[in-house]
């Protein structure tokens, strides 16, 4: 079964290896950013290098009618929507005391509300695959790319904390809402630094292998649905936490 | 030491029994609500009955410039804020199917950026009391009225639970940030069905009695710095969790 | 009402303070801790100086017998116990590699054997007080005092951290299960360090003042049985965390 | 690589699974359990028909003699050993008015004890793979199977969650000190029923299929060290939480 994936916030980082690990298994796999730079070149290196297809829709994950043209986008070249991928945030590392309401905005506008949305219109299609078709009772999967501060709140990260929090409300709801409906939702506790592309870091065993952390979002989208993990944490072997 | 108390978001319910206590304990407490006719009947009666102050705030929490007047309106009636309780909510008890662009917007802006625009205006004062004048360390107290949805999504109310545990993870980031400046931050999860107000229920033994509630309200206020507690939760003792 | 507490594990720190805060609130309390002479002391000094009244009770909580004949000279002094406070720990700061068999079983059988076994005695108690007279529907107290190794397993300390979870497992588990029988199970993470009695330290501010402390606890034990707390922390405001 | 496994309680169900899907990957297996009539047969099995091998080890693990023998006959037969899995329990569903001494002792001694010894005798043999050879810096994998009651005590079984929690604790603590030296600790919440072998259920829906779970197991084992997961839940996809 090839699936169609959207992810939601793609950077070189580890946006790309989750959209490279998903094309490699031959999903066909939307990459959505504001920019359209680097997600032109991401998707035609994936559609060059590995079994799936990949396709570049610049949306900005503000603006309600952009994720909505977006995810039309996908359906004309997709079909409906299989796996999505929560991974957006925009928080600024501030405090309460130095934080405008503009920053406090921005960061909930993309990894709360934004996450909502994506959320409603991927969920919409697989509830409809599932009506549509007889491929069983897995409708489709969502994951949330979390972080430490979704579980503890974390001092001068005060809208970034208060976003990462949001999200995992939202995919706790939705786990519960949905999974009797045959769609997984997880949310990923990322703990650590990831390894940052296109440069060499001093101690590298103390960053996450973005394509290692990919490798859990995989086993998410394979794992049968008599036992779904709603919450994984990943971190560097080396870490203090 | 007389205190300065802002309850944000008061109704019949648990945010009166707690502004009540404030002023049975001397307070001058200001009540914001969006509608004013039930805040001015209880600012009469807390000024008529309690050893304390009450002024009525009219205030839209979705609205930053009303919070601004509204901070500014008890400054003037009461001096610098000493205490802020976050209380109010705006969640619409619906799934991620049903939920609306707009019920999500208010609960997100009632909940998460309503709390984070009176903390800041609260927290101002509180860190300038401790400038202006030299009663020690301890500049402020700043609670969160939680819910179980700030800890556990519930299926059903996606954007309460958004708020929910977005308040909880600000609650955290800012107890980690002002606690060494002698601001105390805490949440309370309040776990249960609240008596409602007006109104007899059969079984009495399994709601929160909100004035019991506003007992931790008002201990939390009183604890010492050496021991400060960032998170209690509170249920009746028949309550199944 | 005057109550009949246990102290289980009481030494100059916060055991003291716990009992003498008990004490002055006019309750009957009974000090049990392995070695005898500090309790001599203590009781005395809390005969002398407060409303209420002490009994020493040399215990080893490690013994079973030990604990039950504990329990029937608190009984035949001061009556039915009303309050239990599970306050021993036995861990040493060892990790896996490290620890030996007699210290894992120590740090066990004090912290959750003994917790154990004093919690049945006591419990025994209180659901006789409800049976055997009309002071209504709540039967007692018992609070456990926990550690941020309760929630969080550390490094290089494998006993205490197996044996505070094993506590928290089985306040939860006597909370859900008395709660409805009118007795109050909490939890307590004390998150810090705790000022040591009897000399001075140089940052006074970093260190939990053991009297705030017992202010809690004594709130716990007065909360209304329509708004109890299941657990709280406690740390000093300056406390990293 | 081919690695040596020890799983520790093996009954029909889950532990079953996991060694047969370890024996399929081409590991030698070692089955711990009690009684030597099912392992016996077991082996047998995984010898016949996986990649692998399999040794039945009858190992009380109440008995701290016995489980070192134990890992003595899995060294003699398959060297030292790589990965563990802590799988057994031994609680009674009793809530803390019925439980017995016994009961609660064996649970621990099952649960925490057991679990404990046997991560020293693994660890120990990790530790040595690590210096002995040129194998790179992974020297291992310990999982402990937990349950929900090891993340929320449950009303009616103390003891079960008393060693639950326990183990999660030693979890954690081992996580933190073993990490840094390359071994990979991890927890995994089993909520809800498994499909029982040998018997049809009702609703088949409800229950967590052993060897879906044993995917996930191997999924902990074969995680990059650069992303490694401290603790999952796996859950059925209609299971109410």
């Amino acid at each position: 079964m090839s699936r169609t994936v959207v992810v939601a916030g793609v950077g070189p980082g580890l946006g790309a290896s989750v959209a490279r690990r998903f094309a490699i298994e031959g999903c066909r796999v939307a990459l959505f950013a504001r920019s359209e730079s680097y997600i032109d070149e991401l998707a035609a290196e994936l559609d060059e290098d590995s079994a799936g297809e990949a396709l570049a829709v610049p949306t900005d994950l503000t603006d309600p009618d952009a994720i909505e043209s977006g995810f039309e986008a996908v359906r004309d070249a997709f079909g409906p929507v299989d796996v999505l991928v929560n991974h957006a945030s925009g928080g600024s590392w501030k405090g309460l005391t130095d934080l405008s309401q503009e920053e406090f905005d921005r960061a909930l506008d993309v990894g709360a509300r934004g996450a909502f949305l994506c959320s409603q219109e991927a969920v919409g299609d697989m509830l409809g695959n599932d009506n549509d078709n007889d491929d069983g009772d897995t409708g489709g999967t969502v994951i949330f790319t979390g972080a430490t501060s979704a579980i503890r709140g974390r001092d001068g990260a005060l809208a970034f904390s208060a976003a990462k929090f949001a999200a995992r409300g939202m995919a706790q709801s939705m786990a519960r809402e949905l999974g009797p409906k045959g769609i997984h939702v997880a949310h990923v506790v990322v703990d650590g630094g990831i390894s940052p592309p296109n440069r060499t870091v001093e101690n590298p065993e103390e960053y996450l292998d973005p394509d290692a952390i990919a490798d859990s979002y995989w086993h998410l989208v394979e794992q049968d649905e008599s036992a779904w993990t709603l919450e994984l944490d990943l971190r560097p072997h080396v870490e203090k936490f």
